[in-house]
């Protein structure tokens, strides 16, 4: 086993480099124990901590600054064109005030990242991004390309109220209305003067919102006004929550799937119209990768483990359970920790498909030695 | 003046995000205190302190893990033609062997990256990058245009030997050939068995040389090596340094410039050939901003304090010394810290033209309260 320190979770030396939100304050205020380095901002995670983050969020509501995930602005002539050809998912079926979840693909098929696409006008998309620079990927394609496109990153930082309680929490704010908006719609509401993007959307399966704050100043009396309404209902801070993601199965983009792994490999090609008649960058790819007899050989699979595991840092490797740990590896865990629900170690793994099967047995070298778990299913029980 | 908690350095949420280097282990162990996110990865920064690295690596030499320099590789038949069009500099004059301090300018004249370019080959490139994602930059250039390359990131791992005890250390171990290098070239240089990639060049103006570790096991036993013939020169872990960079001039892509910098607001125009013969995608725009009557209404300047300043991790607004600190900004420091040599702060701030005459007297507003300040020159004294 290697040296403890390996693990060590590292301090940010102070720099410009990583920008801190508009409300980094109030998280650091609220007891944010943590950061994640997103985009390269900081996103606060631990508040409690992660199990009683979880157990909270899934009973009430929480607030969480989620400005890490920034907007990549695409507008002009060949917006939706070149959108639709970064995707494999038809957004031709997109209205205005709609969002999309969409993989992006290179031509290999290869994902880029794994945005929200907020459709704001015909010509006009956000895209709502995870933790990888679609900006220079959009600026690129298309000065290469010669689109009549303006791309930028505009100020624009989501906060999501997440949890059962969201809806009860922002009627209180914006009135009736907010219950009609439906998966994945949304409206504008006002606040204070200011109208405000208001979703229904969030990376968590518990329901709620998030509002996409253009307005900074009036933002924060948004965010000190949602917490004093939201005293009636218990709401906490909180942020995206590892037990409750690995839980459902939301995948991590850089974590748990990146530029090497392919739609299929990431089992979210359910999100993408491989066979449509629109045109997209990866068509031939994924085209042929759907083809082939065999399709993948390696798949995203939930694991549970027969104990306790720390949180993973760094790639675990998976081992085919009669075999020596130095013998055959049959995949690797990308995020994994331990979960008050089951009582044990849970995980997201990439498992070839020899070892893909729910019920399979494996071994996974962890900080902590050798651990036992089986393939299962999502949402894990 | 800001809650302190703003300014607190934070602790980084155990994930797969951001990735450890092959020499984690080693620099942890060496007493590394605080780590820069730097491309997805943990860069070891201050092992002593920034004051005491600073003055050893001035005297002695040190080993850096600079892992997080990745190399963004570009191949194949079109490989040089897309280079030359992401670089205003003109690379035609870039021999095999060579490397070359660049800009990547977006066609707006917005810096994208500025790495050193290494010629392998004709039609094989290196683009050893500063802290923005190039790889995607430039397969988007490559997808769009229909460029017949290969763009990868491959496991390539700089570690540099910096100091003016660099030539002696590294003559001991690959030989008297080593001093024959000239500044931005490299040599290949066997170590049991492999070839490594040896140039010299390096992010400090010390003087040394960077390796270029595609082997990561040799290159942890070089790595040793390194260390063990080095105590006869007292050899110290250590890192890129804010003191010494700050004072010899060197910027840092994302704290001193961005997409939103051109390089005449940088002070980087010496590195491009704007009217050359050769074509790339900024040249109108760069050719554009030369020509205006007026040219560039701010660049960056060092900034010399009269007292002690904290280290700098959110930009600090710049007045003009008479106004109320509440009246005119002319200016934002981006790099900041105290230096032991001029007993006072020292910063990188970009300045309006209105103020960026020597000798200027400015206001800081700094985490301390507001400071006094003289525009200087690079290198500071």
């Amino acid at each position: 086993m290697t040296d403890n320190l390996f693990y060590q979770n590292p301090l940010v030396f102070p720099s410009c480099h990583v920008k801190r939100s508009h409300f980094f304050l109030r998280t650091q205020q609220g007891g944010a124990k943590q950061y994640a380095i997103y985009n390269n901002m900081l996103l606060s995670t631990t508040f409690q901590s992660i199990a009683d983050d979880c157990r909270h969020l899934k009973q009430y509501v929480q607030l969480w600054d989620v400005s890490g995930q920034r907007q990549v602005e695409i507008k002009g002539r060949d917006a939706a064109k070149l959108v639709q050809y970064m995707t494999p998912r038809n957004i031709g079926k997109c209205a205005v005030g709609q969002c999309m979840y969409a993989l992006l693909c290179d031509k290999d098929g290869g994902i880029v990242n794994d945005p929200v696409i907020i459709k704001l006008k015909e010509d006009h998309f956000w895209l709502s991004i995870a933790n990888s620079d679609v900006e220079l990927w959009a600026r690129g394609l298309a000065l290469g390309g010669g689109y009549d496109v303006e791309v930028a990153m505009p100020d624009v930082s989501p906060i999501a109220v997440q949890g059962p309680k969201s809806d009860d929490l922002l009627e209180k704010i914006f009135g009736k209305m907010v219950r009609a908006i439906r998966p994945f719609r949304f409206e504008y509401v006002p606040f204070m003067g200011h109208n405000f993007l208001l979703a229904r959307s969030g990376w968590s399966k518990q329901g709620g919102f998030e509002i996409y704050v253009d307005n900074p100043t009036i933002g924060l009396k948004l965010w000190d006004e949602i917490m004093h309404i939201g005293k009636d209902f218990n709401i906490h801070l909180g942020s995206p929550n590892l037990i409750e993601r690995i839980t459902s199965g939301l995948l991590s983009y850089r974590s748990d799937m990146d530029l090497t792994t392919n739609p299929f490999e990431a089992g979210l090609e359910k999100f993408c119209d491989i066979d449509g008649d629109h045109d997209y960058f990866a068509k031939t790819a994924l085209q042929n990768i759907k083809r082939q007899k065999n399709g993948v050989q390696r798949q995203i699979r939930p694991l549970k483990f027969d104990s306790e595991i720390p949180t993973c840092s760094i790639p675990w490797q998976v081992f085919a359970d009669k075999d020596n740990h130095n013998g055959k590896q049959v995949g690797r865990v990308t995020s994994a920790t331990t979960s008050h629900e089951t009582g044990g170690g849970i995980a997201i793994a990439m498992i070839d498909s020899t070892h893909w099967q729910v019920g399979t047995r494996l071994m996974v070298e962890t900080p902590d030695g050798l651990k036992t778990a089986s393939v299962t299913s999502f949402p894990i029980q």
